[in-house]
């Protein structure tokens, strides 16, 4: 069998996946202000239309425009690559395959929703998209995908990255897009934080709010934001991934993996990789499905099911989900993308299900996993890509203890050529593990008492 | 058509070429002290004796190693690519494409000769390999192939490198290397460098010195010196490019390319691509074959064909090559990779038979290139690629004016992840262009003539 296992563009899906569709309970809706259930109206002057209809849509399978995928060929179909020497390092009879999401420009799966969204602002008429980005991962694919259509690109970049880490800036500039540190003086928002604050290093909630204003007040209406991960639409694009993934197991003979795993922060690389196989858990294959958390930031396994904001500024409607309080700082690890206090809607109703289990890791395990990894396959991952080779390894090893030969599939979210610092610390003993107290999680959750409570009914069996 | 042309692992190249075996005039012979032609014993110390066989072969075809081929599949065959949206930007009426060696773990083509070299080196019972590296892409490549088989690699990274880009670094260390700051207090010529100028940046004569140094001053005979470019076996292993590439236009019906380009700093990049290219022009094809270079160090266009030696510190036999005198000391432009004064013997004497046609470019110009290609193809190209890059948009232009529907190959010999900085640098005017004036050449070039003098014999019709 080949290391690599390579679909043609021609087999490349042609329609994305609902998990809405199948989900025996529906996600619950988000709620605006005084809890009342908000309709699509609401959210028009941040989203255009056709992506709002995506967002609530229940459809099972929505086309991917062509204009799309002519795009997503620059890398698409992505590479199904089998872990032979991690294998043979492990002595596990579990066969590991691993998506390869590291294949695109920007280095990660964030260009398969970056690409959809920036194409359906175009076909809506908008001029200019505007987001947030803390260590830049999300802001460079959606420059890269703006560029692509040409669009206007406006990113708000958490200062502190902007100051420490450069390199992100100089893709989104390559590309063309304005990247500016936030708290910026270009919003109401921003310069009054940056009066009452003059040296704060910024949050990705200054950011996002920044972004948002900048999109509502553009008096001509040409200009949207745009958002990388947690809503439905982005889980949706990403579902590219798991599909690819079924077609090139099939491809070598296997009708489905034992256990699939991913990282998750927001949500989306873990749900591209998983709904396809959600799907299959739902109409009776015996799957376990695992999103991966930073014990540092354990929303899914810590955190309270509850509707809360999807930012610190609380500017988003209510959302269902997992989370550690919208007010919640997790401490600085390595891993920027998995330093959210919530959880993609979707993937906590398959968690408040019993679909998928949740699980999670400490930084320090992760970056020893990462070693592993780069000197047995040869690649360095990104460190939030670490999370599901740590979890990875554990279900290799307890394949190898019960003597099964199990079928392991896992997203490789993307590389750590842009994260080698990291690696430093890890290397040079600066790294520590963060165990979140009790007492600070209460306070942290305690926000989230006088918000409105969403059902946990579960009807499933799994 | 596909923009990605791919083979499958079993249709991978078995046997490497060596254009040794059909240049109409041979390869001049490497001279040691006296100006005699050097037999393989006095290369012992320094490489072991299955390379050295390789070094002086004219066997036409030369198997790879199974072991070596298991490595390599990590990431080859590697995809060709067609440039259709470079194609469509320049409304050229040329096919090009482009064969991606930025998919290994380090980026570049380079592992396809750290791979073999680390690998002839195990099985002569070598134990440790020592290296030179300026900005890092050779040392991480030999670092990669090293920790593969299991094997100590000691990078002597030139100083100013070592400080202000400690990325390449850490990759190195992730992979197991000791990299250390050249000069060092490690070698008697590093200790006699750092005595006499304490603050010196170093250079990449100083870092070969110190690693032959510490190569053949091992009391048990256990380490070996390694290089990334310029010597025949290097030019071999790479040939794996052009003959991958070979076997994919085939896929695609293209019997073959009208122009061949590679960028050339020690000549390997470009002698891999384009050596197989070569052999069918030696046997009638009509194909441009084009080496591309920076003016600010322009060995192939305004050098002189001469015997020098590959290092600073005339270490190294003479070589008979395309010369721009071993003291000369390049500007310090983004593609590091091209600042070598000398140029691989094999790529001269095509060079001197007509056989390919250098050409310079200014780095602005290659910058401009690799704008347009980060804003059409998306992917954002090492500042060495770039010169590629440059020629290949001349030529489509050219094609374009000639209304000739060409067919372009060309060699995009790494990523630009780990470069942002040249990126910065020329998206804020920082960038400047230098031209080597007349008199700095003539000054360079004055050390050459003492030294003996190559034959310019040219029997070809090219």
């Amino acid at each position: 069998m080949d290391v690599k296992i390579l679909l043609n563009e021609k087999d490349i899906p042609k329609q994305w996946y609902n998990l809405a569709a199948d989900l025996p309970n529906p996600v619950q809706p988000p709620l605006g202000p005084g809890g009342k259930p908000i309709g699509p109206e609401m959210l028009a002057p941040v989203f255009p239309m056709n992506i709002i209809e995506q967002e609530v849509s229940t459809q099972r399978w929505i086309d991917i425009p062509k204009e799309v995928l002519e795009i997503l060929y620059q890398w698409r179909p992505a590479p199904l690559r089998r872990a032979t020497r991690l294998e043979k390092y492990l002595k596990t009879p579990a066969k590991i395959f691993y998506k390869d999401e590291s294949t695109s420009p920007p280095g990660s799966h964030k260009p398969n929703t970056a690409v959809p969204q920036a194409y359906y602002n175009k076909v809506a008429g908008i001029k200019k998209i505007t987001t947030e980005t803390g260590a830049g991962q999300w802001g460079s694919a959606l420059a890269y995908a703006c560029n692509q259509f040409g669009l206007e690109c406006k990113v708000y970049m958490v200062r502190i990255s902007f100051d420490q880490k450069p390199f992100r800036k100089i893709m989104m500039q390559v590309w063309g897009a304005n990247c500016v540190a936030s708290p910026s003086n270009q919003t109401n928002f921003g310069r009054k934080i940056l009066k009452e604050m003059p040296n704060t290093p910024g949050s990705l909630g200054i950011a996002i709010s920044e972004a948002i204003e900048e999109a509502v007040s553009d008096k001509a209406g040409e200009t949207r934001y745009s958002l990388g991960s947690v809503l439905n639409h982005v889980m949706l694009h990403q579902t590219i991934i798991g599909l690819e993934a079924k077609k090139q197991l099939q491809m070598v003979g296997i009708k489905k993996p034992d256990i699939v795993i991913g990282c998750a922060g927001g949500g989306s690389n873990f749900a591209g990789l998983s709904f396809p196989f959600v799907q299959d858990k739902i109409n009776g294959a015996n799957i376990e499905i695992i999103p991966v958390e930073p014990k540092a930031c354990p929303s899914m396994t810590r955190g309270e099911f509850a509707y809360d904001h999807g930012d610190t500024a609380c500017m988003t409607p209510l959302l269902a989900m997992y989370t550690l309080g919208h007010a919640f700082m997790p401490e600085p690890i390595h891993a920027g993308g998995l330093r959210y206090h919530g959880m993609a809607p979707l993937v906590c109703q398959a968690i408040v299900e019993g679909l998928v289990k949740p699980r999670a890791y400490h930084q320090l395990k992760c970056y020893e996993s990462a070693m592993i990894w780069a000197k047995t396959e040869g690649f360095i991952c990104a460190p939030e890509t670490s999370h599901a080779i740590a979890a990875t390894i554990d279900e290799a090893l307890k394949a190898k203890e019960e003597g099964k030969e199990k079928v392991i599939l896992f997203s490789y979210s993307g590389h750590g050529l842009m994260d080698l610092s990291g690696y430093d610390a890890y290397l040079t003993g600066k790294l520590k593990d963060y165990e979140l107290p009790d007492a600070d999680l209460k306070k942290s959750t305690a926000i989230l008492k006088d918000l409105p409570k969403p059902s946990t009914k579960k009807t499933g069996k799994w």
